[in-house]
């Protein structure tokens, strides 16, 4: 497997585009559109949240069907919207069906943006012959731009891999910040693959992969009405199947979301730093994900991050309410290779060395709980003046 | 039930002292001892945190015991100090127990501070002396001001009631900030009373009103290695134990320590404003509750209200992943008497009065989930710059 430049334009058989549909803002892009050549496989991660946005609901529905093209809006989340929000997801996925002739079963549609008001479907429809006409192979960085809201920089990873004798692709992007930007909903993950994989593998491995990137990041805690992943691949006669071709593609696939997810860290709403929680030695993985998260969403591990200020208390204090199992004779805490608690014990160290380590604009933070042998790895951020400030001063 | 004006000085039968020991810094009021005439009935509640300060060890272990004194330090919270923490806590009641002639099983100790360094027992045991001469029933204001670490102002509220045709006291303080402040641990509260309460009522009623009170208040969701609320009644051999005398008991403590708990949230660390949120009609107690902390704990919500920007849609969201049962299509928010989501639609609003509700420096949260008959209600404050500058510049 290697790394390939640029984005989603690296896989063959999809196209793209985006334009300015003037959804909330003029002179910004706002509306996309990916196309497959072929009927596609597709799997999808959805929020968890209870207050669920339409075009989540109307994706949780289609999944299962061949799909063929995903619609993708920002601005507008189109979320707490109700009866009539459904019914506009519904019309706007009728309406790109027929231009593209297919079957309005086999299209996606996915938002992030204000939540609670409408979208204007009618200006939106009127704007589909242009998305359609604009499709193109080549624009695969444009669509990452076009679902960006407060994200910094726009966010794809591609990679390469062989399997059966051939090379494979598989291309990814994302827009995140915070889970919930100022209005403007979510975490938004589109991977596709020129990789033939039955539909039961990969929503197998997707999920699973998922589970182990995507869902390990958090940015403030808070969770979307709209957070969506899907995967695309292909429907052919012939598939990867063999244990070693679908072992190539998992962890293809898992490269390429881990480094999303890494720079959806990165790009935070207000970040400084990229925070990576190893938990280590935990009783079982429930555990280490609760001890991981804990520490990833305590605004006061946040700020002192964001303060350099190396405060193991705070992050032994975090792991302690977590509602794991814990024993504090048996926690030990450390900054990159620096220990400064030992079971239960604050330990001495190098000064030097922690302050710099703690300075990095990437820091690993490492938790010992001893009680086990389950692990897992939690990507977070700190918290910044500029968090309060792009989701305080902004006022709808 | 009537409010008194000034602090645990109301309450006849204790005497307070407080001292520069210097346990972290000179100049600084940082050790203070409250002593009662009679052996005390007392009742605690302590942090549910897995990593659990020295001297809240020490509190579990006595406070079923009669009770003589507690002492309290401040700037260092002896916690995360493993086996010589919890020595040195012993020591300290142990010499106080000796110098006012009581059995040291009858001393309680509570700290708040820094985690993971140790106390300079011997320096803090030379100035018991004087901790025990300055002993004086007028210096109540002055035992609220010496546990101060990062709030803006001493906290006390005292009320008198009557049973059985004789009027009784109930007095209080408390100090909080951010659950765990600059390193400095820790919400605390200690309550007195000269009504002569038997020792099972204590316990029972005074878990019911903290409960409804003081952990009904969440500044930034984090929990402290150290949080400590403890109450004292003398012990006496005829007690108020009528249904009706208990009630008004009850009540009194329910107005003390609610008042508490406000002046804990407007105190917040950086917070501009006071945060009530009234969850409605939820299926169960423990929905309701789990509804508001996870509204309240939300960086974006608390961040939006510093901007004073009404965005229902970051509470929908909070709600809605709050893991309580919920249906979209049944949830109502207001601001005051302003509704602005009904039912799982957004209704029009007067805009102006919206404006006016949400500028305020107190605002009522409504959030009605429309499925059963729980309620609760949840104290909170926004997030600003200043929670950041507090808990971020602050470096060890």
């Amino acid at each position: 497997m290697k790394k390939i430049e640029g984005g989603l334009e690296n896989i063959s058989g999809y196209s793209f585009s985006a334009i300015e549909a003037g959804i909330r803002y003029e002179n910004r892009l706002d509306y996309t559109l990916i196309k497959s050549d072929l009927p596609c496989n597709a799997a999808g991660v959805f929020t968890i949240c209870k207050v669920i946005a339409a075009p989540v609901k109307l994706c949780k529905e289609k999944i299962e069907n061949p799909i063929n093209a995903i619609l993708a809006h920002s601005t507008i989340a189109n979320a707490g919207t109700g009866a009539q929000g459904y019914d506009n997801a519904k019309m706007l996925t009728q309406n790109i069906a027929e231009l593209i002739n297919v079957d309005s079963s086999s299209v996606l549609i996915t938002g992030t943006g204000v939540i609670g008001r409408q979208l204007p479907v009618e200006k939106m429809i009127s704007s589909h012959k242009e998305l359609v006409e604009k499709l193109n192979p080549n624009n695969g960085q444009l669509f990452s731009k076009a679902i960006m809201t407060t994200d910094t920089f726009a966010k794809f990873y591609a990679v390469e891999f062989n399997a059966s004798g051939k090379t494979y692709h598989i291309g990814g992007t994302a827009k995140g910040s915070g889970m919930i930007a100022p209005n403007m909903a979510t975490l938004l993950a589109y991977v596709l693959t020129d990789a033939p994989i039955k539909k039961d593998d990969l929503k197998r491995i997707f999920k699973e992969k998922i589970e182990k990137t995507l869902n390990s990041l958090t940015i403030d805690g808070d969770m979307s009405t709209n957070d969506t992943a899907i995967i695309l691949s292909p429907i052919k006669e012939e598939t990867l199947n063999s244990d070693s071709d679908l072992s190539a593609f998992a962890d293809a696939l898992e490269t390429v979301l881990m480094n999303l997810a890494e720079m959806l860290a990165f790009d935070g709403e207000g970040a400084t730093k990229l925070i990576k929680i190893y938990v280590k030695r935990a009783k079982n993985y429930e555990d280490a994900k609760k001890v991981g998260k804990s520490i990833a969403e305590s605004p006061l591990v946040k700020t002192a991050f964001f303060g350099e200020d190396p405060n193991w208390g705070r992050i032994a204090c975090a792991a302690g309410y977590a509602g794991a199992e814990l024993e504090e004779e048996k926690l030990s805490i450390s900054f990159g290779n620096v220990k400064v608690f030992e079971t239960g014990t604050p330990v001495d160290f190098d000064d030097k060395l922690l302050k710099n380590i703690i300075s990095q604009r990437e820091i690993n933070l490492e938790v010992d709980l001893g009680l086990g042998t389950a692990e897992t790895l939690i990507l977070t951020c700190d918290l910044s003046y500029d968090y309060v400030k792009i989701n305080g001063e902004y006022t709808t």
